[in-house]
């Protein structure tokens, strides 16, 4: 893999050292999170909406109703943002101002384009399905003609983009480290617990064990 | 409390029963969250920049660095957007189509200003710390008057505001509820977990009661 050329879009301006460009760091980040959090202008505002992501090598893929008006935003080619946070601790200094967070964020930008042809379309619904639970897709009953009409899958080359990551322990003055103050990091998980049936599940149907290996693996 | 005019704005066009527009809604994600997704215009561009904030009242408290870029282009007022989201699940239908997640999200919308006055700045700082770590503010050195200087406080009225909340089991096709595939929700819960000591700890300084109070509140 490569990096993306720091230029004044995506550089990392407060505290550079935290910075990276690297796509071996930032893709890790798109990866391992469920949503991100996309920008875009109309009527000269900002607008920032969650949603579910899928990666396809330099590319991230966005999805929703054919209505969405984000999605229309996007596929007419305007300039968004997207930026994805994971959160890994409360930093804990000795001062208050030295307080701080553990987190891997990354920010992306492009334009983005509807993809029309059914085939990718498909190969678009599979990527987000097995990104949310690996071994999905061939359990669940697969989208029908309607369905996949009825669903905006959105492309975004990735232009640009860069992660800004903090980690370790807190760093406080020199004369403070001396007070009697706990000093530390709590750390914050995001975890997938015990499965719930639905209430109108046939009865004898088991939780899958692809479901019941994915949610150990992220618990 | 009250609610939110529904505008253009913050109108939750997609699925519109899932919008919410009164505060005894809105502001209890807003509190629950740990961190926001700030979107904001310059140079014709959207950006969105990941931050901590608490919230006083009507106003959200943004914060950072007195050099931040996104700090200075929102006390210039221009309009911002906020973004909270709490995930919740994974919602697992038996269709590959009606798979969705389960989240309460916030999207609020205002311009910002700086917090010049010292003691409400201080006030702010004390808000801050108090969110991120319930008793944290008399335990540890409070902020100086060089510290504060450094430090931007912005006042974000919030303006216009909405909730956008998915709950409960998926919802299928009529006649996909006979497949034979497992169907139902998998929670997704954030916790904070065991603190680690700060490896320049003086020996002997233990965890302080009220860090593992709120840590088990919130694991």
């Amino acid at each position: 893999m490569s990096a993306f050329a720091k230029t004044d879009l995506n550089r990392v301006k407060r505290v550079p050292d935290r910075g990276h460009y690297d796509k071996e760091t930032i893709y890790p980040i798109i990866d391992e999170a469920t949503i991100c959090h996309v920008g875009f202008v109309a009527d000269e505002r900002p607008f920032v909406i969650p949603t579910i992501h899928a990666r396809q090598g330099d590319t991230l893929l966005l999805h929703g109703a054919t209505t969405s008006r984000m999605l229309k935003t996007i596929q007419q080619g305007n300039p968004i943002c997207i930026t994805i946070t994971l959160l890994d601790g409360l930093v804990m200094a000795r001062s208050v101002f030295h307080h701080s967070m553990n987190y891997r964020s990354a920010v992306l930008f492009g334009q983005g384009h509807l993809i029309d042809d059914p085939e990718a379309k498909m190969e678009a619904l599979y990527t987000f399905t097995e990104k949310l639970i690996p071994g999905r897709w061939d359990d669940a009953r697969q989208p029908n003609a309607t369905e996949a009409k009825a669903t905006s899958i959105i492309a975004v080359p990735i232009d640009s983009a860069s992660a800004k990551i903090r980690m370790g322990p807190p760093g406080d003055d020199d004369e403070d480290y001396a007070l009697p103050v706990w000093a530390g990091v709590v750390p914050i998980t995001q975890r997938l617990t015990t499965p719930l049936d639905d209430p109108r599940l046939t009865p004898g149907i088991a939780v899958p064990d692809y479901l019941t290996r994915y949610i150990q693996s992220r618990s």
